[in-house]
């Protein structure tokens, strides 16, 4: 019998999910809303309403399949302990609302979720990870075994694979890359520090380094029409391919933090290749030409010209399902 | 029969060799000098003047044993291919004389010593990631799947290790946490690059710090009766458990320098712990307090308050040889 995997990508907004076989193809998907639960207050109602919604798209393919397992992908999420910690940071995009209960809060996910699918096998990480063994199960880095992902929303994930084996670290938690620190009291991060590399290098970042460029240079430019509030990193790719100034700019600054950061990564794991993707990559050669050119000026000599930097394989509207259905089929290979 | 093997430690001056058993118990030991070959520009007579010192050292026991194999650190070496790379690094204590050839060259040092020795088993990876694995077989990683090695010496070397295993790379030239850059045009490096962190956290790196701070400070310090040409790391270390305003001052730079890069260095690898070894790591908690202090007040907080910092479990005169020798320990297990 076929046998597929559930997929399950918790965002901020949405929670998609997806039936996927092992070729990475979708045979159902359905979605539910994250945001009607802000701070999981109401986190036994979601469980409810997410199983039920995954139950309908199971129950809605016209053939007979085995279920072979669930995997989710979430912020903060626990591989060891199968947990969520401290959720906060699902919600940050409401930069207008800080998190009313500061202390770390933790959720049984896999658990809740394996349980209302008989014990099905269920595993979770962060997004990111997802992502990255997604591009090992469907996208390219097939065969790699020394790889890293980068991956570019409204902040920076990242997912580090060494000797063929994700790096999850002793606490389930590793591959915080975007949250190495750049810039000694630079920009204010999400996080309560300052500098960390996604205040530059996202979809946010870059927006903010357009404002920067702004107020610096005197060039004209269309972003000058744009409020802060309406603004998005997709309006600096458009202005950057007409040659607006400040958006050029903009993508050799994020290019620049970008390069000199995995400069440094390289010479820690010391990858094959490191993989773009998400929204701000889909800028191409935009943000690929300063981020190559900057990684080499500052790598250290015995690593130049050996990193290839390579766009996603599975870019797409439902690369995030597939990454977290991936997880199952990875953990099936060993 | 028992079972014994060869550890070797190549350093710039001294090529140092012992006979260890799996309890990391020292036989028998001996040395030849490196520096007599400089840049391996008479690689065959070195060879043949290690092979003939390793068999006579082999030969001296008044029992039988088995040799299982031999092990080998040294500065750029090549894990996967068993070659020395790049070996301008081995005299780079030669300041007043830079590299004649700064061609890359490549020297098949597993597969020389290893026909020697009648083809045994040899392996070899760079000195500091065979004091990490020497720390997973004798040390006090015993059992840890997740942990980082930082070995203090003329320069700063590191380990990673990630599941269990050794992080090699894809080139097998992982783990230059040295040569991440800390400051944007800092201090010249050996490597050719500015600010590394090595040029801060090192033997070499605090007489740097010491000097800088004579400069700027105007505290009395015993420290300025002492040449540059005459100076070395103890010496602060001394001068610092007097009391000595300088010294203390360069070990809190140094803490600051080592633990901000920690912090961002648990952010991608989230190791149970982080290990300090060689010469510098002996000043204990004039080192500790300052690096524990910044790693915290650097960290993300979801890695707050986890990483143990730790002494080595291998210090001492022959930590070098121990370590090489548990690359075939452990090699035995897998």
């Amino acid at each position: 019998m076929k046998k597929l995997v559930i997929g399950v990508d918790i965002g901020g907004i949405n929670t998609a999910f997806g039936l996927v076989d092992e070729n990475g193809d979708l045979y159902a998907e359905s979605v539910i809303s994250t945001k009607k639960y802000p701070y999981f207050d109401d986190y036994k109602a979601y469980v409810a309403d997410l199983c039920d919604a995954m139950h309908a798209m199971a129950d809605s393919l016209s053939f007979d399949y085995e279920l072979a397992g669930i995997g989710i992908g979430a912020p903060n999420a626990n591989y060891h302990k199968g947990t969520i910690e401290t959720p906060a940071n699902l919600w940050k995009f409401r930069e207008d609302e800080p998190n009313p209960d500061e202390s770390r809060r933790i959720f049984l996910l896999v658990e809740d979720i394996a349980r209302c699918f008989g014990g099905v096998k269920t595993l979770m990480t962060n997004d990111a990870n997802a992502a990255t063994i997604g591009e090992m199960v469907y996208g390219n880095a097939k065969g790699m075994r020394d790889f890293i992902m980068v991956t570019l929303g409204t902040g920076l994930g990242s997912g580090f694979v060494a000797n063929g084996e994700m790096i999850y670290g002793s606490d389930g938690f590793a591959g915080e890359f975007g949250h190495i620190i750049v810039e000694r009291n630079g920009r204010q991060c999400g996080c309560g520090r300052r500098g960390c590399l996604e205040t530059y290098v996202s979809a946010t970042g870059i927006k903010r380094t357009a404002f920067e460029l702004m107020a610096t240079m005197t060039a004209p430019s269309k972003l000058r029409d744009i409020a802060f509030a309406d603004f998005d990193a997709s309006m600096i790719s458009a202005a950057a391919a007409q040659g607006d100034p400040v958006a050029l700019e903009a993508f050799r600054v994020t290019g620049e933090m970008l390069g000199r950061a995995l400069a440094d990564i390289v010479a820690i794991t010391s990858p094959e290749a490191i993989f773009l993707f998400g929204g701000l990559s889909k800028a191409g050669k935009l943000l690929f030409e300063p981020t190559q050119w900057y990684m080499e000026e500052n790598m250290l000599s015995m690593f130049k010209n050996k990193v290839k930097l390579l766009p996603s394989g599975i870019q797409g509207k439902n690369a995030a399902i597939l990454g977290s259905s991936a997880l199952i089929w990875q953990s099936m290979q060993q």
